[in-house]
C-alpha cells in the first residue's frame, strides 16, 4: 500500500512541490528567508538514503551498550565520520557508575516450582537474534544486589494510584515481592514506590496488552513483542536526578568527587528484574486473593488476582558495579558571525542490544544531516552561529553521557548554549516535536517544510489532519526519557525532541534483543524513508537555528501555554475540593460500606482534611505581565538589525528561557531547576507543568503549594522582564 | 465475609428495624398505610427460605425447556402449588412454532481442518452437568436450516456501527460467514444485520472478555463461563414483534390463523449458531487481513484480525420445526372491592437447560410470595383488587407464553390489567427496578421497605449509596428481554421488572448447561437470601398495588423523564449536525486520507447531507401540557374518596398509561405501540425512549422524524388530558 514517487502522476508531485515553499521563516528577513530556502534545497539534494541504510546495518550488527567493545568502536566510527566531513571532533569521555549483571535468578517456590528463563529466545527468522556474545541479558540497571524470598502481590502498573486501590482491598506489600506490568509511567517509579511501601523486591513484566499480541502479531510474523521478549532498562531515580548516581551536579570526570555507592540516593532500594510474559504467566496464574479490578487486568489468558501469594518467589540478583567510560562524540562547526551561540543537536549512539530502532534510526538521520551540512560548509557556506553535534553514549542506563558532559561543561553551556535539539528512536508515522514552546513557531515552519515520504503532503498537513480542528502544531512539553533532560531542566536551554512515530512497531521490541536491523526495516522504518525525513526535519531545525538573523525564539505560544497550566492547577484544586467534600460525606454516611460487595475485602479510605483555597494571584499577575511583555515585544519586533543589536537580542532571547530556572530547584529535587516543566515525580517520562505547584497540590501539601506558586510566578516575572528588555534593541535599525 | 444476623450486635438490628417503618404509602390514607404495614409484617413472617431451596432444587433437577417432559411437569407442579394455596388456577396452553436442532455442524476447511465440538463438557465438580438426557444442545432458536461454506469475517459484536468500521477497512461480508462475539446488544440483531449486508451465515461466540475469565475464575473454580460454555438463545426478530412468529397480533391458539413459516418476518434469514470460545479460538486464530481495531479486540490470547479468510468454514444446521404447547400457569385471587382491576405478577418457568438462576431464582421467589399472600387470604384478608399470578412457559425462545396469552386475551387485558410486575433471573446485589416511571413512587417505597439480607440496611439505602448524589430511585425504562414486553409495549399496561443483581456470576453460565443448582447456590445467590428479598420486594409491589385505596400510580417522575428524553433527541440532532459538518469538511479537505496509515486499508466515508433543523415544538408543547396537568393533579389529589370515585380514579390512572399507545405503532413495527419506550430496533434489549423520533433521527430519516415528533407529542397530550380528567373526582370527598 505504500506509494512511491514513481507511481504518482505528475500533477500530484507538482501540487506537493507547490505546497513546500515557506512564505515566512521566523528570524529571517524576506530576502534572508529566500536564501535560506535555497540553501535547504541544496541540503535536501545531497541527502542519500543509502548512507542511512549502510550505517544502520553496520552499527546494529553487534551489541553496543555502554562499556561494550562495539560501543567504543561506534564512538570511534562516528568521530571518524564527523572528522571526514570537516567537523572539529573530539571524543569526550566521562566515567559514570554502571552495573552489569553477574547473577540473575527468579524462581517460584510455592504453590508449584517454576524457574524463569530470563533469556530471550533466538528466532530462526532473524538470525541476528541468535548470537549471545557480548549481549547484556534482560535486567534493570541500578537494581541493587539482593536475595529475597516472599509471597507475590500483583500491583498493576505499580504506580501510587495502584497502591491506593490495593489499600481499598486491605492489601499491603510490606515484606512482599511485587509484580508490576510495564507501562503507564516510567519503570523506575515501580521499584521506588514498592520500596516506599515496604516491599522487598520487584518484578516488572511485559504484558501483551501494552506491547504484545493485543496490538498486533508478535515478531517475527508481525512486529510486536513475542512471548519471550523482555524489556531492559534503567531504574535509576531519574525524577530526582539523571546521570551518574555518584556525581550529582558535577561531571563524572576521572577525578570527580564521588558519593559512596550506598549513599547514592538514585539507586533503587529493592532488587528489581524485568521478565517476559512467558516468565510472568505462571507467577500470575498462581496468585490467589481477590480478583483484580478491571483496570488492573492485562491481556494474558488468565483471571488476574491480586495475591498476596500463595505464589511465593525467590529473586536473587548480583551485579558488577564499576565505573565505565562513556564516549560522547562532540563535533563542532564554528559560527561565522555569532560563534559564541551554540546550536546543539544530539542523539545517543548506545543501544541496549543491537538498538536498530532505538537509537540508530534516529542516529543515522542525524549523521546524514551532519554530513549534508558538512558538505554545505565545504562549499563555502558558513553558519552564523556555531553548530555542535553530539552523539551521546550511555543514554540507556540513564542519560549518562549527556548529563555528565553537560554538568562538566555547565558554566560554558550556560553562557553559550542557545538551543538544544534532540532526536532518539524514530519510525514511520506522524511528525512529533515536543519541548519548549518558545520554539513552537520554528517547529511549525519546520514541519510545514518537510514532505511526508509516503503521503507526499507536508508533515504539518498530516499532523493537522490527524488532529481535527487544530490550526497549528501545538508542542507538548517535555518530561524526561532522553538526552534533552539536562539541557532543558537543569540548564534552562530551550529544547525540542523531534522525530516521526506512530505507525511503527518499535515498542514491540523496545530494549530487547529483537530490536534488530531486520525488525527495523520490516516494522519500524521500511526503506528508512522516515529516517530520511528526520534528516530533513533536523536539518531545518539546525540550519535555521544556526543561520537565522536573530534566533527564531518567540513567546506567544509559550505565554498561552503557561496561562493554560495556571488555569489547570486552579481547576485541579477546585475539583479536589469538591471531590474531597463528596468523598468525606460518603465516608461519613457509610455509603461506601453500603455500596460494597461483602464477599470482596474492602477498607474504606479515611476522610481527608478539606482542601483550602489557595492564593493563585502571584501566578495570575505573572501571566498578565508575561502577556503584556509578549504583546509589546511583538509590536516592536522587526528585522534588519545591525549585528551588535542582533547579538544582544539573541542574548536576551536565550536569557528568556534561562529565566525560568530557579536555583533552589524543585522541592526535594534541586537538580530540576525549571519552574514550568519537569518529569513528574510519580510519572517519570510524563511531564508535569508548573511542577512545583502541581505536585504540591496533588500531594495535598498546601503550604508548599503556596510557596511554589510564588516561586514559579517569580520565574515567569523574570521572563516577562527579560522579554521587555529586548524592546529597545529593535530601535537600532540599520 | 457475609455477615449473618446472628453475628450482629443488637444495636445494629434495632437501627435497621428503626429504618424500616414507612412513613407514607402512596395510594393509602395514613390509617390505611398503618394497616398495610401490619399486613406486610404478617406477610414477611410467613416467608420461609427452606421452601425456595426445596423448589429450586426440584425444578432445576432436569432440563425444562419449552416442550420438554420436565417443562410440562413443572407447569403441573406449579399449578398444584397455586391450587393448594387457594388460587383459582388454570394451565392456559398456547401453540407457538418452536424449532429444536436435528443437526449442527461447524468445521473449518481452510487453512487447517478443525471440527467444532458444539457440546459443553461435563464437569466432575458439578455432576448435574453430566447427564445429556433431554438437554437442548447449544443453538440459536429460529435460525433457519442451512448448509453454507464461505470465508470468515470477524465483525466484533455484529452491530451496525461495527459494519461501519469494517466499511472503513473496505471489508464487505457479502457471501461470507461472519463470526461475532456475544454482547453489546441483543443476539438476534447479529444475524439480522449480517443478512442485511449479504452474509450467508453467522457464528456467535462467547468471548472471555464478556462473561469469561476476564471477569473472574471460570466455573467450577469461580462462577464465570468456562472455555467450553456456550450461550443458547433465541434469534427471532424481537424488535419487530416477539412471540410466535406465525401469529403476530393474535394468540397462538390451536386453531389460530397462521402465517406459512417462509412468510414469517421474524425468523432469521441466515443460519446462525452459538459456540464456546474453545470452539471459536482456532477460527479467529486462522483469520488474516487487517489487525482488528482496539474496540474489536476480545480477550483471547491471539491477535484479532478481521479477515476475510483465509479461514473458511462450513456451517450446516437442520431443525425440527413444530408447533409446541406452551403451558402458562395462571392463578387468580379475586379482589374484594375492585375485582375488575387486575394486578398481574409474572415470572417464567422454562429454562434453556436446568435454569437455576434463569429463571428459577426469580420464580421460586414469586412462588413464595404467592404462598404467603395465599396464607393471608386464607386468614380472612382479601385484596381490594384482583391478583393474577402467571408462571410463563416458553419465555426463552422469545416470550412465547406471555405474548401469546396476552394477545389471546388482549381485549380483557385492555379493560382489566392495571399494572404488570415481572421478575426473571435474580441474584446477589443491588435492587433493580426498571419500567414505567408512573410506578416510580411505588418503587421507591417498596425498595425503602425491603432490608438487604447481607447489609441489613434498606435496599433503597444501598442503591443510593451506590449512586452517589442520587436522592431517590430513578427507574430506567424497559426495552425488552422478558415477559413484560407484551404488557408494556403492546397493551400499554404500566409495568416494572424487579429483582436483585450485580454481585452474582449469573452471566457466566447464562443459557448454558452450567446454570445449575450447584452454581446458583455458590455463585449467584448463596443461601437464596436474595430470592427471599425478592419475595419481600415482589410482595410489597403486589400487596400495595392490590390493596391501596387508589392505585399508586403518579406522574411527576414520568413527566420529568419525558422532558429529559425530548431534550436528548434535540441535543442528539444538534450533535449530529455539527459532527456531520465537521466530518464532511474533513472528507472534503482530504484530512482522513492524510491522517491514515497507508499500510492499513482505508476507504473514506462518503459525505452526508447536512442535518436539517427539526420542529420539536409539538413535543415541547406536549411536555408543557403534561407538566401543567401533573401539577394540577398534585394540587387536587387527596385521600378518603368514596368507592365509586376511587373506581373512576383508578380507571383514569390506568387510562393514562394506555394513552401512550398509538394504534399505528412504530414505523415498520406496528406491534410496538408505546410512543415513549421500545426496545431499540438496533439494540434489542436496550430501550430507546421516544423510539419513533429517536430512531428516525439516528437513521437520518428527517421526514419520518418530523412525523414521529407529532405522533409521540399527541400521545403525551392524550396522557395530559387524561390526568386532568381525574381532577373532578377528588372533589367527591367522603
Amino acid at each position: 500500500m505504500v506509494r512511491t514517487w514513481l507511481a504518482l502522476p505528475l500533477a500530484v508531485i507538482l501540487s506537493a512541490a507547490v505546497e513546500a515553499p515557506a512564505p515566512t521563516l521566523t528570524g529571517f528577513s524576506t530576502a534572508g528567508a529566500a536564501r535560506q530556502l535555497e540553501l535547504e534545497r541544496r541540503f535536501d539534494g545531497s541527502l542519500n538514503r543509502a548512507n542511512l541504510d549502510q550505517w544502520l546495518k553496520r552499527l546494529s550488527a553487534r551489541p553496543h551498550h555502554l562499556g561494550s567493545p562495539a560501543g567504543k568502536e561506534t564512538a570511534g566510527f562516528i568521530a571518524g565520520l564527523f572528522r571526514s566531513w570537516g567537523y572539529e571532533t573530539s571524543i569526550d569521555t566521562v566515567y559514570p557508575l554502571f552495573p552489569t549483571p553477574r547473577l540473575r535468578r527468579l524462581e517460584m517456590l510455592e504453590p508449584a516450582r517454576f524457574t524463569a528463563a530470563l533469556e530471550e529466545p533466538a528466532l530462526p527468522e532473524d538470525p541476528s537474534t541468535a548470537g549471545r556474545q557480548g549481549q547484556l541479558p534482560p535486567y534493570n540497571a541500578y537494581s541493587p544486589d539482593g536475595d529475597v524470598t516472599a509471597p507475590l502481590v500483583y500491583v498493576n502498573y505499580g504506580l501510587p494510584d495502584d497502591y491506593d486501590v490495593l489499600a481499598r482491598f486491605g492489601i499491603s506489600v510490606k515484606g512482599k515481592i511485587v509484580i508490576a506490568r510495564y507501562g503507564h509511567g516510567w519503570r523506575g517509579i515501580k521499584p521506588r514506590e514498592a520500596a516506599d511501601r515496604g516491599a522487598i523486591g520487584c518484578i516488572i513484566y511485559s504484558d501483551p496488552h501494552e506491547d504484545g499480541f493485543f496490538l498486533g502479531d508478535p515478531y517475527p510474523k508481525g512486529g510486536w513483542r513475542p512471548s519471550g521478549g523482555a524489556q531492559r532498562g534503567s531504574v535509576l531515580d531519574m525524577p530526582t536526578y539523571p546521570g551518574d548516581p555518584l556525581t550529582p551536579f558535577a561531571g563524572a570526570t576521572r577525578d570527580a568527587t564521588r558519593l559512596p555507592r550506598e549513599k547514592a540516593p538514585t539507586i533503587a532500594r529493592v532488587p528489581v528484574l524485568p521478565i517476559s510474559w512467558a516468565d510472568a504467566r505462571p507467577l500470575l496464574a498462581a496468585l490467589g486473593g481477590p480478583v483484580a479490578p478491571a483496570a488492573f487486568r492485562g491481556f494474558l489468558p488468565l483471571t488476574y488476582h491480586l495475591g498476596p501469594g500463595p505464589a511465593t518467589v525467590h529473586l536473587q540478583l548480583e551485579f558488577d558495579w564499576k565505573l565505565t567510560p562513556a564516549c560522547n562524540v562532540i563535533a563542532r562547526l564554528p559560527g561565522a558571525e555569532l560563534a559564541g551561540e551554540w546550536i546543539i543537536r544530539g542523539n545517543h549512539h548506545d543501544g541496549w542490544v543491537f538498538g536498530a530502532s532505538d537509537p540508530l534510526d534516529g542516529l543515522v538521520a542525524m549523521l546524514e544531516e551532519a554530513r549534508a551540512i558538512g558538505l554545505l560548509a565545504r562549499s563555502g557556506w558558513k553558519p552564523r552561529r556555531s553548530i555542535v553535534y553530539a552523539a551521546w553514549d550511555g543514554e540507556e542506563p540513564m542519560l549518562l553521557g549527556s548529563t555528565e558532559w553537560a554538568e562538566q561543561h555547565a558554566a560554558e553551556l550556560s553562557r553559550h548554549a542557545a538551543v538544544y535539539i534532540n532526536s532518539d528512536m524514530n519510525g514511520r508515522g506522524l511528525v512529533k516535536i515536543d519541548g519548549s514552546q518558545t520554539l513552537q513557531q520554528l517547529a511549525n515552519e519546520a514541519a510545514r517544510d518537510v514532505i511526508d515520504p509516503e503521503h507526499h503532503v507536508s508533515a504539518l498537513t498530516r499532523h493537522l489532519a490527524a488532529n481535527q480542528g487544530a490550526k497549528d502544531y501545538r508542542m507538548d512539553p517535555l518530561g524526561s526519557g532522553s538526552d534533552y533532560t539536562v539541557f532543558l531542566h537543569h540548564l534552562g536551554v530551550a529544547s525540542a525532541n523531534i522525530g516521526f512515530r506512530g505507525e511503527d512497531a518499535a515498542e514491540g521490541v523496545y530494549h530487547s534483543v529483537y530490536d534488530t536491523y531486520a525488525h527495523c526495516t520490516r516494522f519500524v522504518d521500511p526503506g528508512l524513508h522516515y529516517a530520511l525525513a528526520l534528516a530533513q526535519l533536523g536539518g531545518r531545525f539546525t540550519l535555521r537555528l544556526a543561520n537565522s538573523e536573530t534566533l527564531p525564539v518567540r513567546f506567544d505560544a509559550f505565554s498561552r501555554a503557561v496561562a493554560t497550566y495556571v488555569d489547570q492547577v486552579a481547576k485541579l484544586t477546585a475539583a479536589m475540593r469538591s471531590q474531597t467534600k463528596e468523598q468525606n460525606e460518603a465516608i461519613r454516611a457509610g455509603a461506601l460500606e453500603n455500596a460494597r460487595d461483602l464477599t470482596i475485602p474492602f477498607v474504606a479510605p479515611s476522610p481527608q482534611p478539606p482542601v483550602p483555597y489557595l492564593d493563585f494571584s502571584p501566578l495570575e499577575n505573572a501571566i498578565a505581565s508575561l502577556n503584556g511583555s509578549v504583546q509589546a515585544f511583538n509590536r516592536a519586533a522587526t528585522t534588519g538589525l545591525p549585528l551588535e543589536s542582533r547579538r544582544k537580542l539573541d542574548q536576551v532571547l536565550i536569557e528568556c528561557d534561562r529565566a525560568l530556572l530557579d536555583n533552589a530547584g524543585l522541592p526535594r529535587r534541586p537538580w530540576y531547576r525549571h519552574q514550568i516543566y519537569a518529569p513528574g515525580y510519580f510519572t517519570g517520562y510524563g511531564v508535569k507543568t508548573l511542577p512545583g505547584v502541581r505536585e504540591a497540590i496533588e500531594q495535598r501539601n498546601w503550604n508548599e503549594a503556596n510557596r511554589q506558586i510564588r516561586q514559579s510566578a517569580a520565574a515567569i516575572e523574570r521572563m516577562a522582564a527579560a522579554i521587555v528588555s529586548a524592546i529597545p534593541l529593535f530601535r537600532a535599525q540599520t
